[in-house]
């Protein structure tokens, strides 16, 4: 807790030691409302519900106290005007006091009142936006929309944007650093056009694969223990970490030293399962990886949710879809199930793995067509808080997107713009995360694939760990030194650019679907 | 959280919400703590230790801040000195104001350094308690239980005693409100000596019951189903806590809506499992029974350890080891181990359960011998503050009062003055409560027997609502209205006697024992 465990152990200004040690603490305070979220989730019994969120409710404000306390900022400026600690710009120092600068200025623009509204709607409107989903009425949900938009709109007016930015822009800042709707339409745009095109490819195929795999029945207590061999084997470290069970899975990172996980488990549905697993271990790792020296500062904290998304999806999906993570993994299916997998053979789990079916559902997507499901919101959601369109007509516009993008018809409300909780949760500019996500996860793949030779290969004999110990060394330690899009550019050498994605799944399913 | 969730609702004066409120926010900190607690034992991964510290140790500083800032000084005064507020000593708003003046008054006279001279000593002594056990060797922790005593007679100077009183009635304040050693010893020097009669009866009897039942085995998950059909049964609610599995069974209630308990198994002993099971129980329904609209405030709390174990010893003796128990329980065993139970009949199970045998460990005492256990520790760390006894003489002491009272030669020091971990926390004035507890249990009971008609033979058809809702309304619901002598007296009509503890033994043992 003391900032002698930074890195930088020799500066001993009296400011930087306050500052720190007051940031740590409001990053210890919010890390025990993150072990008490985790166990809302998955250990809390039902009626736990109320005083859980009175519990909450005074550790977000006592963390929000101490981030933004007049003594907090004094320190800051302080700090700022020591050119022992900034005048070099790029090291530990200043870019940590640059970092919590941000986070203050950002904490402290917003008024109170304005706090408490969002708090109050985004009760209300989660609630009402249950009930419409249940019903599969739009018109239900819309006046809380037209709120949650018009608050949005206000919170973005007290951050400001850039002046050839946008209101969108304001609001993404929370959850991407330094990402705006223009950069992100620039990389959405060429991404789009291909991957219609390949989808299209992929559609007419004449020889898709089997789904059998997809209709194994296999016991959930097998199933476990399957994707806990698995977890442990590409790296999860179950010394500094747990593995539970609920409705959606999660990873919750306290500490590099405590870092969890869940997943869920259906009889019919291993790929579902080991899919989930991979991916919020992907997430565990990152967490499990970041700089203990700096731990409760930004440098020892992840830098964005696109970036962290890359890490679950390289996991999920650049390995574990791959084929040579099957030619190491079939075995195990036999291992643990026995003859109920045992009719199947590599290509068809593989396969099987691979399918590729446009749906209405974001969160079962493929890797194919998810990408189509964030376009479409973030087109929306930008549109709604520029203007440029009204909430009542939000229903026609994404079932036209639907029918342009992906080819399907919506059948209803609750598959179609009701299906995410997040406007509800008073939240805009978070959807495209997921998308760079892919983006950065298939470009630092591409990376490595160039530093490790063989890296591919090792995978058909279960060596994960080069993978993991390059992440780590090139994105994990560096927690949040460089914004997004310049942490691409020193890892890959090149800009975030929609091909390495494109390159990687028109590959992919040329192999399987024999485009 | 607000004040208006106190009883008295109609009270609007703005000193009374501002102070309710600080008051219930120092809880939620505190309780929120004990989430993270109850995760270290049960759920924290093996490395988290680390973060987890720092985490508590901020949450505790918080909470201690709250409760002892000049604001909250500043409103109880203010408080004391409104009328409509104290005037009537007995109401609600009296006794929550004299409650908070007195953890007000405890948390402030002890100096920060002494603080955190105590929680350094804690952390270091405990190290030391357990090597020192490991090697059955006291002359290890002997330099450490003398900085013990030493910083314990200091703390209770801070505190100060009455004129006719001594150290050790300073520091059971914090575990047992109004006790005193003196009380203490009117109470115990009866119970110690028909109790030795008692035991002396009981070793010689001709016809002890056998000993068969605790000697199944038995398989773990079938004993875990059997002992959550019984912890249901007597009345713990399932939705509104959890039972998992811990090395030292303990309960946590972090409010009435979220209560958890821990239990243990081993196959050869579903005997422990069951009062383990039981005794946590009772725990958790006086937890659970706490008044709701009082949450947070002192009458929405538990009054005293002595309370809280008479109600766990009461669900574990009076309740579990009675014959009408297990003519209800006793089918129950066929029905969760089939065969693996067969061979016993009822009086076996009955007697069984009610082995008597003195031995050195106290957390396996039975019934009888336990309250030796106690009285032991009890003089001797009464002697050690009061300065009577020297700490190189307690291994030698501690021998002897094992030999007088129980009969039996202490084989080394790990089984002998090693054994529990509360000196080396920094804690004296603690152990007295179970005994505490197993006085009043037996007292309560016989109330609620000449209260209730019928109440033991209900138990035999597995009707335990009628206790619960006895003990709720007489005890739970009352939170810290009255100090614990003044409650035993309100509930029984008569202050706290031996005599019934001691009646329910003999009659007990006679009859299973055949004296």
């Amino acid at each position: 807790m003391s900032s002698t465990s930074t890195a930088e152990s020799t500066t001993t200004h009296p400011a930087w030691d306050a500052l720190t040690t007051a940031f740590q603490e409001a990053t210890l305070i919010g890390s025990a409302a993150g072990v008490l979220h985790w166990d809302q989730e998955t250990k809390m019994p039902p009626e736990g519900i109320e005083p859980r969120g009175m519990q909450l409710a005074v550790l977000a404000r006592l963390a929000h106290e101490k981030l933004t306390c007049e003594e907090t900022g004094n320190l800051i400026a302080e700090c700022e005007g020591i050119a022992e600690l900034v005048d070099d710009e790029a090291s530990d120092t200043a870019v940590t006091i640059r970092r919590i600068r941000h986070d203050y200025d950002r904490a402290t623009c917003i008024p109170g009142e304005l706090v408490g509204e969002e708090a109050m709607l985004a009760s209300q409107s989660q609630h009402h936006w249950a009930e419409a989903r249940r019903d599969a009425d739009f018109l239900q949900f819309e006046p809380w929309l037209t709120k949650v938009v018009d608050l949005l709109r206000r919170k973005a007016e007290c951050f400001g944007w850039a002046d050839d930015g946008e209101p969108w822009d304001a609001l993404a800042e929370d959850y991407e650093p330094g990402c705006t709707a223009a950069w992100v339409e620039s990389v959405f745009t060429p991404l789009r056009t291909r991957l219609q095109d390949l989808l299209h490819r992929v559609m007419g195929s004449s020889t898709p694969p089997s789904n059998a795999f997809n209709e194994l029945v296999l016991p959930v207590d097998r199933q476990e223990a399957f994707v806990r061999d698995v977890a442990s084997s590409i790296g999860f470290d179950f010394r500094r970490g747990r593995l539970d069970v609920s409705t959606h899975p999660f990873c919750s990172g306290f500490h590099p030293k405590d870092v969890r996980i869940t997943t869920r488990f259906h009889e019919n549905n291993v790929n579902d399962a080991l899919g989930s697993t991979m991916h919020e271990c992907g997430h565990a790792i990152y967490e499990q990886g970041l700089c203990q020296d700096h731990a409760g500062l930004p440098l020892g904290r992840a830098v964005s949710l696109g970036i962290h998304e890359s890490q679950s999806r390289l996991w999920e999906n650049q390995v574990g879809r791959s084929r040579q993570f099957w030619q190491w993994c079939f075995p195990k299916l036999g291992e643990y199930f026995g003859d109920a997998a045992g009719s199947l053979d590599l290509d068809a789990v593989y396969g099987g793995a691979n399918i590729v079916r446009p749906d209405f559902i974001r969160v079962e997507a493929d890797e194919a067509t998810y990408n189509m499901h964030i376009m479409i919101r973030f087109e929306i959601e930008r549109a709604l808080l520029k203007g440029d369109l009204e909430v009542c007509d939000v229903p026609a516009v994404w079932a036209e997107k639907y029918r342009d993008y992906l080819g399907i018809e919506v059948p209803n409300d609750a598959k179609g713009c009701l299906q995410d909780i997040h406007w509800s949760m008073v939240s805009m500019g978070y959807f495209p995360t997921y998308t760079l996500g892919n983006l950065y996860s298939a470009q630092f793949f591409d990376a490595a694939k160039r530093e490790i030779p063989g890296l591919e290969d090792g995978f058909a004999r279960g060596e994960f760990e080069p993978l993991r110990v390059w992440l780590n060394e090139n994105i994990h330690q560096q927690g949040c030194r460089y914004l997004p899009p310049k942490l691409c550019e020193v890892v890959t050498g090149a800009p975030l650019c929609s091909d390495f994605l494109l390159d990687y799944l028109e590959g992919k399913y040329s192999e399987i679907y024999g485009l």
